[in-house]
This record gives structure tokens, sequence and C-alpha cells, in this order.
């Protein structure tokens, strides 16, 4: 059987550590389940799937980020608005061939985008 | 009930889609599942939980990414010679308290970390 890896860990630099695990608990309805000073674990996002993890750094987060998150909700526009209320940013909104998605961001500028479930 | 929603997929920027795909899917034993001509989904990496997938980009990766995977592997020594094979790189080993982790790269650079099950 060939050498592989499970992928245990989804980790957000973060400069703000407290702010950014209380906007993705709020947002993804998950809990912090592990706390070091410079790093935190959320509860796993499905059973036997990664977590979401952030880590305190010094630097500014810098131009766009390379992996992203898409996320999908029952109701998009009431999950945006509830970004809003949490400390984010909405930043646009597309529509190709039909399909949906708005590009919003957490409190960092980390963009994120959502989609309606089952579209 | 908080309007909250899930983890979908978790999407990386990549500049060779083909590439990129091969790598991931055979690092984690996974299957390309949907494929557009500039988005690849693989299979989910647990039930319910997110797909890993990729999106072709114009622009090159530009310093440290933002959001990392952390990997877990039986035997993280194996796994990395299996990194270097696909074309990936080693960048860093650590060790913290006993706790050991290397830092490899996929092909375009995206660093990712590796330790074992159940350290």
């Amino acid at each position: 059987m060939a050498t592989t890896a499970l992928v245990g860990t989804i980790m957000i630099d973060c400069n703000d550590i407290d702010a950014m695990v209380k906007f993705w608990c709020e947002a993804l309805g998950l809990e912090q389940k592990v706390r070091y000073p410079k790093y935190v674990w959320l509860s796993r996002l499905s059973e036997g799937g990664p977590a979401l993890a952030f880590q305190q750094v010094p630097e500014p987060r810098m131009g766009k980020n390379r992996i992203h998150l898409d996320l999908v909700a029952e109701d998009p526009a009431a999950f945006a608005e509830r970004v809003l209320e949490l400390g984010g940013s909405r930043v646009e909104d597309h529509e190709v061939e039909g399909f949906h998605w708005s590009v919003l961001a957490d409190p960092e500028g980390n963009v994120f985008c959502v989609t309606e479930a089952g579209q």
C-alpha cells in the first residue's frame, strides 16, 4: 500500500488569536478544544475529518491567500449578515451560469466564499 | 439557533492544476471527483467533511501561506520520502519538548507539516 497521510488540521496564521477564534467559533458553530499560549484547536469539522486551528504570528497577512475555505450555508444571505455582525466583511458577490456565491472576509481579511447548500 | 455554515471545500490556488492534483491525490490517497477546465475537486477527506480542491490562477504564489495543512502519517519519514518522489520538497524539521514535525512543500511551494499519528 502506498505511503499516504491524513489531513489533521487546517492551520490559520493570525495576529489576534482570541478575536479570530471567537469569530470562527461563532461562524461555524464550533468550540475551542485545545489551547496553548500561541495555538488554539477547535472541534473537528466532522468525525475523522480535520480541525480548524489558529497560530499567533507576528507578521501581518499579505496579499491574496493562496488557500481559502469555501463554506456552505442553508441561507447564505443571513449568514453574510451574521459575518458582518461578528466583525467580518463582505468583499463581493458572483454569479456564473446560475451558480451564486459571495466572497466574505474574517476580521483579519482572510477571504472565504459562501454558497447555498444543495445549489 | 444561530446562523452558521459548514466548511465544504479547502481551495488551493495553483498554476499547474494537473501537476498539483496528481501530487495531492498521491500524497493523500484521494481521487479526482469533479473536473471543470479550471477547477478540480478531490474526494472528501472524511464523510461529511470538506474536500480538497484546486483552481487554476495566473498569478504566482507569493510569500508564506497564511493558511496551511497539517498532516498526520503513520511513518512520517517514509511519507517525507514519498513527497520528494512526487516532486515536493523538504523545508525543515522541528522538535519542541519532544514533539516532532517536518515542514514539507508541494510542487508549487505550498508548505505543509507532517507529524506522527498519535504523537
